[in-house]
């Protein structure tokens, strides 16, 4: 059975998974980069931009990038939220293309949940599907998509929140930084026992973010 | 310069220090044990219990007693809140002397913040004494009580954050539980960029928690 996974969702001590006030110039709100310090060195990342190729490792760095290149594995289709797409209003310009230029990370079609749909909008390897569904619907079409593979729920933190509640998600692995950012996008909030059904392994790496990751367990 | 010290503060991944609706028969509410699992397999709680002497070590709780053990070293005086001394309402039992029986285990003088003050209580080599102070009032007395060692501030965790909201806590060491309680008493809330002036270092062992201590860093 393909899954529901998260992967590379960094949050803070105090739960927060992006800060307060995102916008164009702040996509992280006032967060800054401070959530992505742990991932920006990794070799994923590099490899992502150009900066690096694939494949070389660090030691410094092998630990995290051994948890950030699962996000890209055997995944057929993401979902995320509005607030990841674009800063918020991005539905009232028609020439947002998203944050990630010409050839987006993805690869895949991505299901963007929005209340103002439009249509899909392709981008290199990677095809933008702007949908209004519940998240049960929205995970169907996103598996149909897949084609078998596996579904990435891409964030933000509200997203995997409604997600998570509603019990969609197979495998969470969230980066804990431990900073406290005070307010912004709360991951946890009102999920009581979630952990219940689940088996959980945690690593802290030389970055001294500690992953911690979550897979639901047989029924 | 002694210092005030916060350790084996256990908390939820979801931020709760104690779970909700404490009462006599369940000190941490609808938390149960669950925040205390890691602790009570470890030498120093054991010793505590005479279940086992001091000393006595075993590979799978070493870690942990590693850290649970440092609580009691350099400790002149502790400080507490009203909500670890008892359950909600102890100020009106005249006979309520506390959780811990004949020989509380903090061997030195406590310092209870509350309301309503009562005339010292003395049992075994720990003596109770019930003030009402703000934090800061309360260390000084602490200090001075604790003749050249350092503070401990014991809980629970919405007494934690109030000497971390004065920026009175010099050493915070806090157990990452990877469970999520949903409701209780938070310990992160409200304090925005605390960790800025502070060293952190982050472990995770054998047990699955995650031990997080903040150090102040000289300025």
């Amino acid at each position: 059975m393909p899954l529901a996974r998260v992967h590379n969702l960094a949050v803070s001590l105090d739960g927060f998974g992006a800060g307060a006030d995102p916008s164009r110039e702040a996509p992280f709100g006032h967060a800054g980069m401070r959530l992505m310090e742990w991932f920006i060195p990794t070799a994923t990342f590099q490899a992502q931009t150009g900066d690096r190729e694939r494949g070389e490792t660090d030691p410094e760095t092998e630990a995290d990038d051994r948890h950030a290149r699962r996000s890209f594995e055997g995944i057929g289709a993401e979902i995320m939220g509005a607030g990841k797409f674009g800063p918020p209003g991005w539905q009232q310009d028609e020439n947002w293309q998203g944050w990630w230029g010409d050839e987006p990370p993805f690869h895949s079609p991505v299901f963007v949940l929005t209340h103002a749909p439009r249509p899909p909008l392709r981008l290199g390897e990677t095809t933008f599907h702007f949908i209004s569904a519940p998240p049960r619907e929205a995970l169907h079409a996103a598996f149909d998509a897949a084609q078998g593979l596996d579904v990435r729920i891409g964030g933000g933190p509200a997203t995997v929140r409604e997600f998570m509640a509603e019990g969609l998600v197979d495998l969470l692995h969230v980066v804990q930084v431990p900073i406290l950012l005070g307010r912004g996008s709360h991951l946890w909030h009102g999920l009581e026992d979630w952990d219940r059904d689940y088996a959980v392994v945690s690593e802290t790496t030389a970055s001294g973010v500690t992953h911690v990751t979550f897979t639901r367990t047989p029924q």
